[in-house]
């Protein structure tokens, strides 16, 4: 079902090239400096649980499009907050909903990321329709009861030499440390993401300062101290194998505010009300903080901005966080990042890397950034553009300008596990694509386009992410 | 003159499979349910007057063309508004001048549907050039005198299965009475265009409301009339065949005002000077009222934001309205929908159309929105973007999110009667190109792009419209 | 190294149209109507100094990516200002380096112009590495010195029919007048670029006043003097072969104030401290202004804005302007042009050139724009995208909508002079093969898409330039 040359280009002079050079990347091991899959997994190694509750409950990507379609989530076995409970769905018959609704799928990287993992992974043979959803979910669900197909063993399977994981400033890390108090060899980090004690507008804010108080032993009604706490639990990440940082704010906004502004700031957003502006301006100059952090630890800072997080009210307060409805918006980068790359714009040991939603900043703001600034990098296509056209476009809006070699490599970004080596995959074809139609085109040698394939596959992200 | 192979992609392998694609789909019926045809014609059925007036003198695309190389209206037989009587060109001449400057639309779509009018509907085995010009004249001339000619003729040589017009509130829809009580069964069904009566910067809005007060019986100075009269009119329209209205507002603002924050804004626009910023705030108040209609009385709504209409005010003042000067600006969509996503987005009975004119919506804000909301769907590419190139963009910046199902087929969204079919197979053409595309990278299954290819060019636009 | 077919599409059907439209196009004489190089060398004509002053040090494309990956500029020879005397590198050192981070340009322009360079001028068969660096540098070093490498006699080579420069208002143009006053034939014009007394903002902007009074006799703490000034240097630019003038203004913005709000303005800017929105309201009177001049005088307008200048402060602080560090912004064309519009939009006398760094304004603004009023016309991709698919994008995103008659060809806009011909030649070949896939899609007939290849190459640039 998976064609050999599938997401190569279609002209027969460059798909040769392609070809080449996508078989000197497609072995390479996988290394997933950012994601979102669940440490327990790998800590635990117990069978997931059904093919329902592993490949379309948790996966946003695909029960928005099937939620768009008039399908309700309460359909789909997901409960409104506080009714978890309550709700009985069959998983069969949701396995089944999806399949009935697969050809929604079609022209989606949901649809290449799925075949890829039911005739890799679960070697089906046919595709899945409504005729053949009983068997899909009967063979999956059998083999997801074995050996095979534990956690550890697929994640050796899928030949991953390193998976980081993003966890909350707050978690404790008992997967991580299970994991490596283990004789597994698996690498998985964490990596730091401050977001629910940085952002003032973030569910339970105070409380988590109140618990991150009394983690570290800190009283967070300080400023000073709260900075405190924060290294505290960097190190503590550190210790567990973190190299990044990661920050989702809705805006790339910075501030360098002076220290008695910044207190006043802590102390009106940590005990009181605030307006929006005042949230944003916490924010702002707690990413400048975590560079200075950064600037001493080490840390590589990730910034993800530009998400309406939690756009559709109705589902947010039924269901709560992540539920297919956090939609892009217009991104700034060029004056929002001003004040930070004003103080540390020269560092040659801070390293920034930039993500965005917003593709029109592709070529005018982050290439000519990246192309400029010692410590920005450009991060791959994220989210609703980590797909083919996606991975095309970034790569023909930002080479010319950026080059290369300010850019990180490939992120998955993803809950979904299963889906990690079909995103990889999907990236070199891509990156392979790409190149191959340069050399094609005799805008670079195919000799040169062999090293950059492999920088791109390998290289770049170890040493972006200081792996 | 016409290839059998133009608009599709020209890598052997890819044409191949577009020419099998385009080949299922080519013949299937036109619906056309966005546009501005004149019911008149269908209504009346007269021969259609000279090439000029036919072809040139309305098509703001051809003219707007013409003025930016210098040639004034008046040449081209357009009069300044109060002066019809006044001016007095050749139409022949007009025609030699359009001849004579062929060449500025090489590139343009104008240029490849003029083409496929001249040889398709008129047989006309040369190009247009200063020395075609006279014989095109007078064998167009000719032949729209003849009864294979007049429009209900050609309506019916076009294979149209429906075609949907735009009329103001207080049109009467005459022509459309005198279609329903014909023999001939063409299908022309009207579309309900409120702008006149919701925008208080439309010209003449507070004449248009005591007109839409005598229409309907209603006291229009009161608010709840003001709403009842145009529930009056909607159904009227409704009766006449409307399955759709269609909201040309500047920006895609909704708000949710209470009725008394309504109430008192609607009394301000309708009687006294107001803001730029109170007429935007009841344009978007009236499209979140034209929603709550919707839920009631069924009608799909279209919202077409993003243009700044009557760009050039010297133009304007003399030549008044739709003369070529209307010029998009950048549109935001996420936060401007929100109140009316927060009151209707997951209702199953609603069904909104978005479309822009600012591309860079597509893949972060359009795709993401239609692939989540139950209520919205992505229209085709719009004005300047239904075009080869503009038409690719659209499929390539949306699919991979919002996936086909949450688009609705093409519009033609054209005043110029003859150049239905050739946009219509445009659109075919391109699509099956960008389809075959992702066969020939094995992204898609060939007897699924047969699927999607008749979805797109037929199913798609009578389910989105309720055809 | 530099192969026939470079930069052509691979699509074989594609690229043999292609080959033979640029095979019609690739000799005509390069016309260079705006750009940076240094009238000295044409006047004076002696040797150029060594390929690391000649290749690398001014040329910020270069400087900046080696900068961000954190090689400084002190070790490039680039010195603090205020600090030339001090700083010795030794050119051949820098070389080194260069040649050893030659990789960092893969997939820019850069390294195509600067393969073109190696290959074609100065006749290197191997490709630049650090084994070679040291025998390109010798073998360049000496070329320089020979009499077929003067000035000149490359201005010839090049086969350039005429080359324009860009000077400040207060420029003596004595080189030009060096040119003017010798037997040589070559043709190298100025161009009139008054930011420095038009933009409150630039640095000595005061001074600059005086000294323009100074040079003209004016007394320009006298608003109507100063445009008196303005009118004197314009005359005398152009006496020495300008036919434009230059903007490079931070946004679009025009305004049409009355004479007395622009004295009180102008006495406010000129002689006291001023916001940043007053010298925004300054600079947009000024365009307006020189409009109006430029209806009288026949100079064409270029208006260039969206570069946040100087983005990185202490590079900036240390270094000065043009150190790489300009990064674009969002730019709206649509509102700020409208008052010069609403103005002058409908001379015939009057010419306006646009540019972007935004591309998001290509397809939704500036072809809207140029494909409507008479006095706008649609500059060439710009500074970072002015590369093979920065070229495509502009080409693929407003020929549809601008034509191709309301384009004007293409400007090098480069301090490089030795990359003219490579510029130029990329120009074409990215042409010719966006003209060669309009006729392999059948889109555009090819006898057609000939003409069109000689105009970009040749005569748009021209007659938008009235050469």
């Amino acid at each position: 079902m998976l064609h050999p040359d599938r997401l190569l280009p279609s002209d027969p002079t460059t798909r040769d090239i392609a070809r080449n050079l996508y078989s000197r990347v497609k072995n390479l091991p996988i290394i997933s400096p950012h994601g979102h899959t669940d440490p327990a997994w790998f800590a635990d190694n117990q069978p997931f649980g059904n093919p329902t509750e592993l490949l379309i409950t948790p996966d946003h990507y695909i029960f928005r499009m099937l939620y768009s379609q008039g399908i309700s989530l309460e359909q789909l076995g997901i409960s409104p907050v506080g009714k978890e409970a309550g709700v009985s769905v069959d998983p069969k018959e949701v396995w089944r909903i999806f399949a009935s609704n697969y050809h929604l799928f079609r022209g989606t990287p949901s649809r290449l990321w799925l075949d890829h993992v039911f005739a890799e992974i679960f070697d089906m043979p046919d595709l899945l329709t409504t005729d053949t959803a009983n068997d899909y979910y009967d063979n999956i669900d059998a083999l997801l009861q074995t050996q095979d197909f534990l956690p550890r063993s697929l994640f050796e399977r899928f030949n991953i030499e390193l998976l980081a994981t993003t966890e909350s400033p707050l978690d404790d890390l008992k997967h991580h440390d299970v994991i490596l108090d283990s004789d597994w060899q698996g690498r998985v980090v964490t990596t730091f993401r401050p977001d629910p004690v940085l952002d003032p507008q973030f569910e339970g804010f105070k409380a988590n300062l109140s618990i991150l108080g009394s983690i570290t032993g800190k009283d967070t009604t300080s400023y000073s101290q709260y900075l405190e706490a924060l290294r505290d639990r960097r190190a503590f990440f550190k210790a567990h194998g973190a190299t990044a940082t990661d920050h989702g704010h809705p805006t790339a906004c910075t501030v360098n505010l002076s220290l008695s502004e910044s207190e006043a700031l802590f102390n009106k957003v940590s005990t009181s009300d605030f307006s929006a502006a005042e949230a944003e301006l916490f924010r702002a100059q707690m990413l400048t903080e975590m560079a200075t952090m950064s600037l001493d630890d080490g840390l590589v800072m990730q910034i993800h901005p530009g998400s309406h997080r939690n756009h559709n009210s109705h589902l947010f307060e039924t269901f709560g966080r992540d539920k297919g409805a956090d939609i892009p918006i217009q991104t700034e980068y060029v004056r929002a990042l001003k004040p930070l790359l004003d103080r540390y714009g020269n560092e040659p040991n801070l390293s920034i890397i930039l993500f965005t939603l917003d593709e029109t900043a592709y070529s005018r703001e982050l290439a000519p950034l990246a192309g400029h600034y010692p410590i920005l990098k450009l991060g791959p296509a994220w989210w609703f553009h980590d797909s083919p056209e996606g991975m095309r476009r970034i790569r023909e809006q930002t080479i010319e300008t950026a080059g290369f070699y300010n850019t990180v490599g490939f992120n998955d970004d993803t809950r979904a596990f299963l889906s990690i080596p079909s995103r990889h995959d999907m990236s070199r074809r891509i990156d392979c694509g790409f190149l191959a139609r340069l050399v094609a085109e005799h805008r670079m040698d195919e000799k040169e386009a062999f090293e950059v394939a492999e920088m791109l596959a390998y290289d770049l992200v170890k040493q972006a992410y200081k792996l």
